[in-house]
């Protein structure tokens, strides 16, 4: 993986919103397309389209556009999707359920295989064909199922630590809900998803009036 | 608002995290901070905070570093959310009820005051003081209570239909939860929230074996 030191991470976090693009697309029944049509769909301009894309080779041919089903494999197999993920919960308050419980990760590389929450109320309850352990198994059962992926849903007070156990049993790649900036070993991605700071950065531009 | 056309949204997009790490640090107990504090905390680089605030004016003396509260409240004002932000959750499935519970708004500028679904069995019910209302009731309500900000957890198949609705009532901004791209007018401002998609630019990095 030597691309991994060339290719901005910027462009990396849009090849997702690409294959969204490419799925929607074909549900319209579409076989081909453009990166004028994907930049049109995506408020991105197709020049930058096809600079991303660029990066990892030649995908259509000049005139013809690109074969969206040949494009959308491509994709799957420069983020390593062509294979599915066995992913973590951690807090199965509202937020962390409706994640254990989301049918949209199973056709897009993931598969949540174990949910956590330190409530005695909650542990051993089913949840869809889970069932929720306790968080003191995190450890055990991260190493036991070789878990690289886990999404943190507790709230602030315990994230950082949850986070060090998790990376502790070999935990890579962190998906943290809560409004704190982790701490982590260099060799560990976090990424963050704040309702709130997404809220703000749109107030910015309205109008109060 | 000259402002608008002249501070790239790149910016922008980071105020909010600036914010949540100034309340981290407050938490702390810390009431100074340094561009380099902050940018240790968060993973970026203390010119480019230095650069991202010099946007806006002075906030802190050479030498002296930023007064906590005082840089707190500039960036409130500036993203304008220095006042509370009514906002309405179209979609009470897990994912929704978990955003109209959620407890992180009330201090950081929003809060949750109209909650929409289709099914008749939950139409009515009371969700923490909020009751769920019909969503054909969603252009009724949105003008009444002069609503600007609509969070969007329908399935995918609907989220097109009901954010043309809460536009026309006059929302014009939208935080959507639905895995599709929303065609909305130049006016209306979009963000999208997709774990997939966060998950999917992470396991680009990953290690295989």
């Amino acid at each position: 993986m030597t691309a991994v030191n060339k290719i901005p991470d910027i462009v990396i976090g849009r090849l997702p919103v690409y294959l969204r693009a490419l799925s929607q697309l074909v549900v319209e029944g579409k076989t081909v397309t453009s990166s004028h049509e994907l930049g049109q769909q995506l408020g991105i301009s197709s020049a930058q389209i096809r600079k991303d894309l660029s990066h990892f080779g030649e995908f259509g041919k000049q005139g013809t556009g690109y074969q969206i089903t040949h494009l959308y494999a491509q994709l799957q197999q420069i983020l390593q999707i062509d294979r599915e993920w066995a992913v973590a919960v951690v807090g199965i308050g509202d937020l962390g359920r409706a994640l254990a419980r989301y049918g949209g990760f199973s056709d897009r590389g993931f598969r949540v295989v174990a949910a956590f929450d330190s409530d005695p109320a909650k542990i051993g309850t089913d949840l869809d064909g889970l069932t929720i352990q306790s968080s003191t198994l995190i450890a055990e059962v991260v190493r036991a199922k070789q878990i690289r992926i886990a999404m943190i849903a507790v709230p602030a007070m315990h994230a950082q630590s949850v986070s060090d156990e998790l990376v502790r049993a070999g935990v890579r790649a962190l998906l943290n809900y809560a409004p704190i900036t982790l701490n982590v070993p260099s060799y560990v991605h976090v990424q963050y998803i704040d309702p709130v700071a997404h809220l703000q950065h749109m107030t910015y531009y309205l109008d109060m009036s």
